[in-house]
């Protein structure tokens, strides 16, 4: 027996595109749908509004079809209520619970509407506490525990779409058509700076993900300025930047000239590994900075100004440093407990960290994503951040321009 | 004070480049040559055997030379003795340890040579026992224990380097040269089909090792199919490559019917959450197989047909699966206890995953590298994995060409 | 002084996202828009109809914007009567001269409606004859002659769509969306099959694009078994097609063993050369097919099965061929004469020639482009090939198993 | 019966692997090889020197064999008197005929040796002249005529390799080893502007050749500013390149503004063919140029600095602009026009011309190829213009970086 409900959605729906996205998500479920009234706006100011009245094969097909809308923004007219049920076993929702978008999201629960404290993607909404104090929270699959109250089905949950860039010319208003590396790089470099400063300026923070190539372009001197300059707040990488940031500094006589005459080293596995053992050897990269052991390089400046890092480690990892968390759950943890007060996030140079933190991040926060291989952000956006705005180009010049349009006297003070 | 030791090489000198290469560490080390000797042979079939005095700046650099040089197959024309230390801290070898190729690898200590049991690269060399129990196997960083005796330097430590292919028309003589999308495709599965059947006539295992694209260029069930026929002895991936088999499996009305009709359906995360929800609640794949929960695809058969698999985590899971190691030390652990008896390894569409199985792999298994990203494979090689054979070509189809090859009836059966 | 006008346009505006794509246009034009009407069709098989008023800030402007929109499928309320011009110089168009896209495309003069006989994109519009046998056809720039009556502005124009593929499982409905490496490549392969097939049956040409690539990925046989087969009518290339599979002919007993046993031989400059040499000295493909010294490959096959070609020059070329047309213009021409007919058109391996067939080939000629290169497919739709599909996959693999589907007994009269 | 003959090589033999390259020819060529001697250096600033035997099926295959290992700087130990043929058809080399190395070539004819005028990879060597005034000079294949003499074999012909560059620290040293985007790219950027620095200083011409890739990625103002500064003397392009710039140009005002902005406007067929016709109309570039049309740009800057450039057409061009030859046979001869006296050549953004230019660039000019994409660094390497360097980068902000090392103020009066 078909069932049916009715959602609305509005917006700038037919420049964005959007309203293509949600019949097609409607076809993929396998639903139908009928448009109940669609309003144009006269002129291309005005949003649209749209009622539509999908239809699936049960009630069960109906509530994840609609939970799938979510994701674009379309809520129920009539959303009602949200039903919660208990868990029962450690680490498992139960059956049909409400699978999370990363977009500011509410929950209505006794007549009241409750934001959700923390949107992340592809989580459960744990309810807690009651009346005044009531709480809904995200809770990942992993920490998910026998006896919390998680909402089941699309009911009574409502999401907010973050307002899109300030008119046509704001902020990467034209990166959003799609990737490409045929658009003018020096602009865009610009924009990225202005995004970090107005995040500085909000009191923000600005949390960078990166990857190894950092530093294989010779663009680790252009981050460690950015470090000193106070525009790199957090650091999520793996064992691999780290590493070879550190075998650049402690094996830096010869490794230094090499980098700055520009041969191209192949490092070896040799010097990795013996980086490895040296920070083993001082207990941490801080204990290795402390100790003398460590003087130079990106780390080095994160751990002397006092910045925040998490390294999660990969199975591909030889050693790793002992900062490394080794669990990717505990690791994941260690990143959502760093995303408070981000105000920009800037990923260069790694697919994995990236789409891990595309993955924790919410949708509010302004999202860019440099790499040189297009396929990267492609992923990115893929897996539903839909906020990521790609620049396929060289990493090393980007960030080499970057630390001169931030950092006063980068070039004077570099050579 | 300079010092300096004379090494030998013997082999196809002048046809392989290993001269250059062995030239060029030298140099890249900042140590100098003078080449005593060379034997060139007469004709391409002799060998040609060359003697090298190497001079490095101090004792330290030279050691670390000399093992940068074993890894080319050059060992000391007067290897000596093995000097070991004491390990004092646990997860830190000795400074100087001596850090291993992935080549057989012969210790001489008390005027005996012991072969060590397991080569793996980037490891160390632990002595135990004495006498004729006295036994010399690799061990990774994490896992070296204070008080453990370990080699350092590179006295008294012998590498074999593999036979070549034999012959110039032998197995992957072709694929040598370069990594490259212009060979002709259908000789290269062919090639890979034999190297498989000469494994399992020798009563060897067949390791693979994939990524979520098996799945999503459709290649599941002609990877299903070379599970029942026999050719898949061991799987290595991460919890992609499992979801999406599952996904599939599970909801396989919908999307099977899909993937029939060529429909691309990005799943979405709802589907795969719900997946990964299901196998939790059932507690393990194997448990989800038994209570008839998961009833087909790539895991299911290697369940059934009670093959081994590994799945490691990495920090942009969903989930995980209940049988992800989430630590991915002890992920890689559980892999190295898997490479026992192995004699082919394929390795699909996986970047991350095809490194990591790179990196604890002897020299001495065959090694086939498939996927449409070239880079994929020039960074095995680059990684130390020197016998890694890349073909750059669409998963989906050369899977599909491999059924063919090696699954009789595949065809017929399947439509 | 601001003017405007009124369009119209019909489809399924919401799935198709066209309506996005139109108002990004107006925007780009620094024209602006107000939706007058807007009727959406009550389920997802109806179709919707708009009206638009556009404004733009002069009369030259508009019709600019006018006639970048018909290339969407969008036209005049009130189309009113053609306007043309006179050409007073060859090889240049009059200003304001209507620029044309590859859709069908209707022009009103003196009341009645004509069709263009041959659409092509980027050509301008001439009128010929009058009354009865009044004619409008496409003329390319370099082309267009002093006394021709050419249209100018957008008014008297309209443009139809093609229909869109039979439903959502339709033909290539799925490979719509994007360009992916990742979907099942069997399928596709099936589905290019059947274009192959209905085209055939229906009595039309099949077309041909390709590079040296399909050569290079031992795909040459399964072309060769296509050509005899009947499902090669016409093929366009450049000098490095024809040369490749040249060489290999002429070379046979040593490049056939070697292509045979997967030995890559880069055929080095040499050989290359000198069958440009003995080709030239026959006089050209046919004549050496004829003269016995060419017995093989797919320009032998196309030969003596009496089909046709078109191989045009590039400034990298050797040689080039006798058969080679050396002007690009005069090339250009010669593939427009093959045109007639053409039902179904696969591009393989070739960004060059598939660029430079999408610009002459009328958008109702289905248009399948295979490549291992994403960036290939992607060019050819930014360039206005709307209809392309884009496979991304390994030419020899791909086209291996396009024998396999389309030629009875491939495999057992191959090996 | 097999023949052989006695060739030598000197150099550093084993550092450059030239002897494996050598040696994998000659079993590409079904011949065989015994060394006769090898003189090994002491140390690594010792040349060293080999004699080897190779031995063929029979003499045509040997001649053959021999000309191959001469493009490696192979020569006969008795290289004898060179022989001659008279060409009897247009366009067509006797049978047997030498074909060229882009190496410097000496000739041996009565007794006396004569150095080749024009060094160019794939064409054959005329001889002119007799007694003092004997000329030897490359013709390519589609301009040998009949009448003229035509060296036949590998006899009495000599190659000279180039110097390697000056030291291991010499220019380009680090990227002789592979093409990769993981290198520190601002020093690569600093010595591609010494090169061009030190060609000038020595009375030499700097040759670019460019892609339409140049306007995209907004590197425009850069190339202006470098046209101004001199360090462009000749420009290879196509069509594409020369249009866009145009059409920027022309257009300036409103794409000018998106370009500075950073809205990435894909420009539509619609202004390109536009700014075609103006031009064709204008009658050249220079025309509207002087007509005041066009005003701005790198066209503009070309003309107006009086430096040359040759536009060579292409079968995908619209168009195309009057200045473009569309034969492309003409359009190598006028390229070949322009070669003398450049000391410097920087390819950007092009596969096609990079191509076309590496086929008839003597291998002593300097040569460094920068795109984004590997495959055409790679690509030309591989066709034979071993001295191409590769940088595998974004040319937006590599342009932008060139212009900040090179044109003094290029940033202040920039902005």
């Amino acid at each position: 027996m078909q069932v049916s409900d009715t959602v609305e959605i509005t917006g700038h729906l037919l420049d964005s595109g959007i309203l293509s996205m949600v019949l097609d998500d409607i076809r993929e479920y396998d639903g139908d749908y009928a448009i109940d009234r669609f309003d144009v706006g006269k002129d291309h100011t005005d949003a649209s509004h749209a009622w539509i009245t999908v239809t699936a094969a049960d009630d069960d097909s109906l509530q994840r079809l609609l939970m799938r809308l979510q994701t674009r923004g379309v809520n129920l007219v009539d959303p009602g209520e949200a039903a919660t049920s208990q868990v029962v076993q450690d680490g498992v929702f139960p059956d049909g619970f409400y699978s999370t978008t990363n977009l500011d999201t509410l929950v209505r629960i006794s007549g009241r509407w409750s934001e959700v404290v923390n949107p992340e993607m592809d989580c459960g909404l744990v309810v807690e506490g009651e009346g005044a104090s009531l709480r809904v929270r995200t809770v990942p699959m992993a920490d998910v525990n026998a006896g919390m109250q998680v909402i089941c089905g699309a009911q009574g949950v409502k999401v907010r779409t973050p307002e899109p860039p300030r008119g046509a010319g704001g902020m990467f208003g034209f990166m959003e058509s799609d990737v490409s590396s045929e658009k003018p790089q020096t602009v865009l470099v610009r924009q990225v700076a202005d995004g970090m400063r107005e995040a500085k300026a909000a009191g923000k923070l600005v949390l960078w993900v990166g990857g190894p190539g950092v530093v294989h372009t010779g663009a680790a001197p252009a981050m460690t300025a950015l470090v000193e300059a106070g525009y790199v707040d957090v650091l999520f990488a793996g064992n691999a930047l780290a590493t070879h940031d550190i075998e650049s500094a402690l094996y830096g006589t010869s490794l230094g000239v090499d980098l700055a005459q520009g041969r191209g080293v192949e490092h070896g596995h040799e010097h990795h590994i013996r980086a490895l053992n040296t920070i083993r050897k001082a207990g941490s990269i801080a204990a290795a900075v402390e100790q003398g052991v460590l003087t130079g390089g990106i780390m080095h400046a994160l751990v002397t100004h006092d910045k925040a890092f998490v390294l999660v480690g990969s199975v591909r990892d030889d050693g790793p440093l002992p900062d490394v968390y080794t669990d990717v759950i505990e690791g994941q943890r260690a990143m959502r407990g760093q995303l408070d007060g981000v105000g920009f996030c800037l990923m260069v140079a790694t697919m994995l960290h990236s789409v891990a933190t595309g993955n924790i991040l919410p949708a509010s926060i302004p999202l860019v994503c440099v790499d040189i291989n297009p396929a990267t952000v492609t992923k990115l956006a893929d897996r539903g951040s839909a906020q990521a705005r790609g620049i396929v180009t060289d990493v090393g010049l980007f960030l080499e321009q970057l630390a001169l349009e931030l950092v006063e006297n980068y070039r004077t003070t570099r050579s």
